[in-house]
């Protein structure tokens, strides 16, 4: 079997220095597991491709991305007091709205998961996180407010929400069948006190539902789902839900293990995925080799599992993460106060050590 | 000056039991206000409106809060397993939704504090508590897609979002006043990077800035105010968002203090206010008298602030409030585990005592 084209875009702020480290640990998996074969072209994005080519997202870079096989996509965008300046105007929507559109990455998985050993680093309460809180929110990720018509006329501005069945099935589908692997419980989100594309998502829903008698599905609304993901973390297993409201519940999910640099997330096109750490680019820290580069060695093991097929391997590199930081391998942001932590590069090593 | 006319709506569940006591608490005021004089008139609302008039929102109800100068709210909606019931079915949406148009009610105040006596009850650990939290969140609450066209149509469902500037002011105007009388923070919620209504906002807010130089004002996008309400939610003073994005986030906020039986909103209309604690009718616990009724308490303290501008009066509540709560008076919801709580109505004695 050829090597798979893997398109490598570590973007700014601490993207580059984590991707460095997810690039060291699939190297040495594609030793380790022959059939993993990988070869990495770079490519630049965001603000990298904004200095490059005058673009967030250019023409080359989607060139690069259209002859491979998965995306894996490090972190964009800029400095807060920077943000009017052309290089980061616009970066993250110019780059990460591009990215879906061109290749049609309709579906958002992340998983939230707290490890017990870094219970003391979540903002939550060790009673909340006892009963092991491990969910995965997946985004319908090309429908909705974000792509409807957007006008602004004199004094008023307008937004539209729209969405089909058949991009309610796209999410949902691939939804009902991640709750079957894992404890067969799927919410989902919406407004439907309020909302016609809400009612509409129910009743998509409830059909399939009759399709996937295993899985148990609940209804939540996204106000009540909001409080619940605070107060009841560990009661949800799997979540579906609309384009908005999956950005913020993913976003609000997305700290409770305590470090944004711990959870990948993927999004599914149709014809590749790209792979993306839950956390942004940083700057604040960005080249100082200090940022945790957990979840973009994650990344990694995602993309075997969901692009290349590769069980064994994803399985192997989540193991070997998962070990360092049992062993107390830790960086700044998820060390316990007044203990040592460890360097970007040193945490890929150990990690490169366990596989 | 004539006593002020207070329509009381007591509605389901809980409503009642907690409504009960705070009407004696503003009894109590009354006695030692005397310029606090009220009158007290009893409607039915949701599941009770439909029992007593067949409608969730009865035109009686309508015509009592017309010759009234305020609306105390108790909580509307039935048990999960009742939704499909006639009564049960829309409840909340056609009470709420209904009082709001009739009524103007377009700026929704919601406090969300945590008492440092009981930060223990809170979802978050004690260390993001401890500089206090104590923020204010105001949403928009005629506008954005609640109101907008909804429409269905064979396969695809479409919602609306609209905002003109002067919606926008109206919230925006309150959340500056707010921030004066506080730290003089102002973060304004907003999804600008997608959305024609978001940008319209920042343009309204930037412009209303220059007329209040006291308070210092940033721009957040509703993602990371959903991340920075459990990571970081000291760091907030006034938050001002439009309607969707500030029934998600003041639902969210409302779970920090620990209890939704602790925190009061209000609802400014045109005309009249109305008052309604931010938990729901809790069909499991009602008319069990374990209920916490301070939430409807401290809408009465809002109401004698608000509507009637008796701050005195308000502050006396809200301190005796806090003293009931000092000295250990909690119910169930916000006792220590192992320690013996009090009921609903010893709670109002409590506070009644306190005054
Ligand atoms: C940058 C922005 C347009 C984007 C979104 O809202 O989808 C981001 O917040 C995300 O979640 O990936
Ligand atoms: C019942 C519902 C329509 C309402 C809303 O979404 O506004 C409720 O959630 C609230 O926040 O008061």
């Amino acid at each position: 079997k050829a090597a798979r084209k893997v398109a490598v875009l570590p973007g700014d702020g601490i993207g580059p220095e984590v991707m460095k480290e997810a690039l060291k640990v699939l190297k040495r998996t594609a030793e380790l597991f022959p059939k993993c074969a990988m070869t990495f072209e770079h490519g630049n994005i965001g603000g990298a491709g904004f200095d490059a080519h005058g673009e967030h997202f250019p023409a080359v870079t989607k060139a690069l991305c259209e002859r491979s096989d998965a995306i894996l996509f490090g972190s964009v965008g800029g400095p807060v007091q920077e943000q009017h300046m052309p290089k980061w105007k616009d970066c993250e929507k110019n780059s990460l709205l591009g990215l879906r559109k061109a290749f049609d990455l309709a579906v958002n998985v992340r998983p939230a998961k707290v490890y017990p050993t870094l219970a003391h680093c979540s903002p939550l309460r060790s009673e909340l996180l006892k009963d092991g809180v491990d969910m995965v929110i997946i985004r319908e990720l090309l429908g909705g407010i974000y792509f409807g018509e957007h006008t602004t006329e004199g004094d008023s501005a307008k937004d539209v929400c729209t969405y089909t069945v058949a991009q309610i099935r796209r999410p949902l589908e691939f939804a009902f069948q991640a709750a079957k692997g894992r404890k067969g419980k799927l919410t989902v989100v919406d407004k439907a006190n309020v909302l016609d594309t809400s009612r509409l998502w129910r009743k998509v829903a409830t059909e399939m539902a009759k399709d996937h008698p295993e899985v148990t599905m609940d209804f939540m609304y996204v106000d009540n789902a909001a409080m619940q993901l605070i107060k009841a973390p560990a009661s949800f297993d799997v979540i579906c839900t609309e384009n908005m409201f999956g950005d913020i519940l993913s976003d609000a999910a997305s700290v409770l293990p305590g470090s944004l640099g711990l959870m990948p997330s993927a999004s599914l096109g149709s014809k590749l995925y790209l792979y993306e750490p839950s956390g942004g680019s940083a700057p604040d820290i960005a080249g100082k080799g200090v940022a945790n580069p957990a979840a973009q060695i994650l990344c990694g093991a995602m993309m075997l599992r969901y692009s290349f097929g590769e069980e064994a391997a994803a399985a192997a590199i989540e193991a070997a993460v998962d070990q360092a930081i049992l062993s107390g391998v830790l960086t700044g942001d998820i060390a316990p106060p007044g203990t040592k932590s460890v360097s970007t590069s040193v945490f890929g090593d150990a990690v490169v050590a366990a596989m």
